[in-house]
């Protein structure tokens, strides 16, 4: 029986790529998806579509963390266009998102009897957010292993698998498209317009432009 | 100014005492409740109250568990009754969750720009969730000091106070009367009848019931 994995999942350029990773690997690889107060639905629907057409099943948890506040991606800040990226820590980063997602991740993992937790962290991610560095994947996995009862039991090892954090946006879209990553469907985009095309000048529409660029792929987004 | 802390609170008995604790400690406490698909409102409104009673302001998040299952909190498995407890780890045991609990606490005490957080496990609960042992709590800080931007741009230093750690029930609730804690207002029963009274029967109650018998204080839980 192949072993199955979760694989936290927006719908996005990474984690798509993530999850045909995963299942390369040999991987039963399953979506994990976290609405967490958004203010697009767009995101979650590119997740149905790219994990139904990786033949991925799709778990969709609902946090609603606009209680919490702090954060573009929440609704509480506006966010920026044609800024240079890379400068700091960006107003879209969301307070501990990554420490959240992966306990979520974890507590799935154990329900599926599952070992092994997939993230989409990235190099480029890396200048901007702390909770995409190497040290946080490694803490992350350390305190997997005293978390939970499958693994005070014996029953588990779990291991926190980031395939992207070393490579650059380019690198992530040779390989995902390698892998036949169906990218005309996924999303990054922080701020589409109402008909959910990206607006190709946030941060994150600015990367992943620039990365289909880079990695000489024709890029598949519709852009408004 | 008083520093803020982040306290997290279910308005039960371990997480209200705590909650005076951290007062009696000389910080600001926050309660941050997660409202995470359980079958009963009762505990919320027991929080609301309790709060209210110490002066503290309440945050609610709300996360739906459901969606990943494996837990009879979440309305997945039934609660055992008239069960001896602290045999291996309880069906009520929640997959990851404090581990879930206390990353939505480290955003929110990002967002507010508090270093310290408090989380009312117990050497009770010690014997049967993994996630409750000082090994665990410890994993915890060291994640968040690698997790956030406050601490990887040196504005913060996280701390994960657990004071209930070492006490046993009949101490929390000695500790917690002399620190005022309005008991009547805490709720524990994982399974309360239609009216909100315990049951008296679950882990849960079985365990304060007899706190307050060893504790030699009057136990003023409204019982079905």
């Amino acid at each position: 029986m192949t072993r199955p994995a979760v694989v936290l999942f927006s719908g996005g350029l990474d984690s798509s790529t993530c999850l045909a990773i995963a299942r390369e690997e040999g991987f039963a690889p399953h979506a994990l998806a976290v609405r967490y107060g958004q203010r697009h639905a767009y995101e979650l629907r590119a997740a149905e579509r790219v994990a139904a057409a990786l033949g991925a099943p799709l778990k969709v948890v609902d946090l609603d963390l606009r209680a919490i506040g702090g954060s573009a991606l929440t609704g509480e800040l506006a966010v920026p266009k044609d800024s240079p990226s890379g400068q700091g820590i960006p107003v879209t980063y969301v307070p501990a998102r990554n420490t959240v997602l992966l306990a979520l991740a974890l507590g799935y993992a154990e329900v599926l009897g599952a070992q092994d937790l997939y993230i989409g962290v990235n190099a480029i991610d890396y200048s901007g957010y702390p909770d995409c560095r190497p040290a946080f994947v490694r803490a992350f996995e350390a305190l997997a292993n005293l978390a939970t009862a499958a693994a005070v039991e014996g029953r588990a090892r779990y291991t926190v698998r980031a395939p992207l954090l070393q490579l650059s946006k380019a690198e992530i879209i040779r390989r995902g498209a390698a892998l036949g990553v169906p990218y005309g469907l996924t999303h990054s985009c922080y701020d589409p317009d109402p008909e959910g095309r990206a607006c190709g000048r946030c941060d994150s529409c600015r990367l992943r432009r620039q990365g289909f660029r880079e990695a000489g792929v024709p890029d598949p987004t519709p852009y408004a």
